[in-house]
């Protein structure tokens, strides 16, 4: 674990996204368009993007999803930034959180003061069977895919393991789903972005006619665990334990920190950055936590100066309702076994102690694998600078973090992040 | 173009590769770790690997050739490096070059003092067809691909406008493909490694017979040009005048310039980087010139402080002949035109004024696309070092340039090395 410093400070002065969802008339590069005009209305103060220096794209594989390579001078070029270099980052659905370091690293260097980091990926244009083979692709194809794994798979491994060493029952899952999509419900840009699911009607319908309140999210707990309506996809994990298949993208612009305030009063600074490998998930002693994870964060935190405990608000890859409760555990938020605890107690609810995934998270505001991790900064950045509408968190938010993680914890990235002022 | 400086200095100080060529018993893995051995023996001092503490491995897609993504975690893996973080670079043919890029930026920024770069692609698994089509998705497969582009003919396009505006004819390139076949024969690590190729011997057989001197490539001027021999690919070129599919990896180990003396007395400076981008083929007003080789060079020239003359060898990225003789224009080698020349008065000749290629280049030592840009900084050590045995070029060699392209150049990076003891 590096513990050395960064030769200077960055922070994020512009953050917009796409609408997430399942689009069949848009590319990536209209995606990602849609998501640079979106970061440009973000920036408070005078910007001109020909300023930008260089550019930074996370992407899992426009090569298998769109038959496209070379993916980051097209998008350079579509947002109108050639002849600035643009380099594309695969570390599977960390690709974009990786991103997003390679421009703080960037900027460290002395080399650049301003950076583009986006992130995209277009997932829909495949049919659902073979969008699940894709991203198996993430995992080790060697020695797990002719196992028979593929990712649901693995979190189910995962999820079984847990329920195992620290006797949580299936039904616990749903309570990190249920609390996801009621926040995603709030989030216009979330694929899920809605109060209430179509297969809900009936129920409302019922409800309004018998005069009874119109029932949310968290009223369908019965339901939820109805084989029909939530089918098992594999156990324990069912149809609302997994996060959707998603077209979307992403864009921040980075800035020394030096040159913030000619972009914004209230720039977002990143204090803390951590990245870690590990082995594959066949290859590990334990399946409960994510080793990357722990480094990544630890090494975050040390550059920081906090603890967990100082975090106010989190996003964190729930690509699996199991995946956010493993998460919480590995980035210290609560102890080995409590996740899952914290979950069922609310204490991860928008007005909980300790908000996770107000942006509706993987779950509900929907997964384009390489645009994920960009798009929490999205999220945190909202959150800090109080722009979060409906689903903002009450008070002051002076730290956030971002915990994006690539296959089942091949990769795992950490960010923090700091409003002065 | 950013004419900052990098906050630190970075030194070369480890170099190695697998052998390139056509290996059905390999995987990526496997070349990785050949690389990587042979990188570990070329450092001339102690050196732990465990201290090598971030990684950057450039790979076109293993997506494609291999069905398997998330490449970079799986190669620190394989080297015993997890949990270091690893990223995978893709810039299309220019990934490691941009990884290499990626890698000084990453000491600059201070963060780290050792790196390892990596370059991988595994490409003959597929039938040739096959990996044309997979080559292409570094094109623009929304506008190029569809019009019935393939690599052959996009460089095709670009030897015919270079003909027309500059009186080329299609015999001048076969210079190109002489000139590096006799310096591929020379190194024991290239594809066509070979001092005669299996298709000469009738001739040697006929040469021994009457008594006459064994003929070399370059007697072979009239046979390359003999349509059975050397088939037309796509006009103006030829078989002859096109890289092969190569499988092949490389490793390089850069540090910081305040620890480089722990590994060797003789670290080799990186002076210069430069990277830059452009639109597609199509979309360009002039096919004779790559732009972002002419950005990217004059941005490493300026860095370092020093013009195209007093480059005493490069590598430069001869994917095509006709790419190595625009590369030398762009570069300010040669004046726009006068590149064709350069190569036919034996200018750029092992023992002429400009050597290029001395490795034999993308031609004969083969272009595994994702690590040839690592594999150019090979060559450039070697040679600096005065390890480049019977292809050594003679005298000092104080300065040094890799000029890698992704595609038709939508990326381009180049890299100045200094050897200053």
């Amino acid at each position: 674990m590096s513990k050395k410093k960064l030769n200077r400070g960055v922070a994020v002065v512009g953050a917009g996204m796409s609408k997430f969802g399942a689009f069949s008339d848009k590319s990536s590069r209209d995606l990602f368009v849609e998501a640079f005009q979106s970061m440009r209305k973000s920036v408070d103060k005078e910007f001109n993007p020909a300023d930008i220096e260089t550019i930074y794209i996370g992407n899992f594989s426009s090569d298998l999803f769109e038959a496209q390579s070379h993916t980051a001078p097209i998008m350079a070029d579509v947002a109108g930034l050639a002849p600035r270099p643009a380099v594309r980052i695969e570390d599977a659905c960390a690709s974009s959180g990786v991103a997003l370091r390679q421009g703080i690293l960037a900027i460290a260097s002395g080399l650049y003061d301003i950076a583009l980091v986006g992130g995209i990926e277009k997932m829909t244009n495949l049919p659902t069977a073979e969008v699940t083979d894709t991203l198996a692709a993430a995992a080790d194809t060697l020695f797990e895919v002719p196992a028979g794994f593929t990712f649901p798979g693995f979190y189910a491994a995962i999820a079984s393991a847990y329920m195992h060493k620290y006797g949580m029952q299936p039904e616990h899952l749903m309570n990190v789903a249920i609390k996801n999509h009621e926040n995603g419900a709030l989030n216009p840009n979330a694929q899920f972005g809605v109060t209430i699911p179509d297969w809900m009607q009936g129920r409302i319908a019922s409800a309004k006619k018998k005069g009874k309140p119109v029932p949310t999210w968290s009223d369908h707990w019965d339901y939820l665990h109805d084989a029909r309506a939530n089918p098992m996809i594999a156990w324990p994990l069912r149809l609302f334990d997994c996060s959707p298949i998603t077209d979307g993208a992403v864009a921040l612009l980075l800035v020394s920190e030096e040159i913030a305030n000619q972009f914004t009063d209230h720039p977002i600074h990143i204090i803390g950055s951590g990245q870690a490998s590990d082995v594959a998930l066949h290859d590990r002693d334990d399946l409960t936590s994510i080793a990357a994870a722990r480094l990544a964060s630890q090494e975050a935190y040390a550059m920081a100066g906090v603890t967990a405990d100082d975090i106010r608000v989190a996003e964190v890859h729930d690509c699996f309702t199991i995946a956010e409760i493993v998460a919480t555990e590995d980035l210290g938020f609560f102890a080995p076994g409590d996740g899952y605890k914290a979950a069922e107690d609310q204490v991860t609810a928008r007005d909980g102690a300790k908000p996770i995934n107000t942006s509706g998270g993987l779950k509900s505001k929907g997964h384009p694998v390489g645009a994920s991790g960009a798009g929490q900064a999205v999220e945190i950045f909202k959150q800090m600078r109080g722009l979060a509408d409906e689903r903002q968190v009450a008070g002051d938010i002076p730290l956030g973090l971002s915990h994006n993680v690539g296959g089942t914890g091949g990769t795992c990235v950490v960010h923090v992040y700091e409003r002065r002022n």
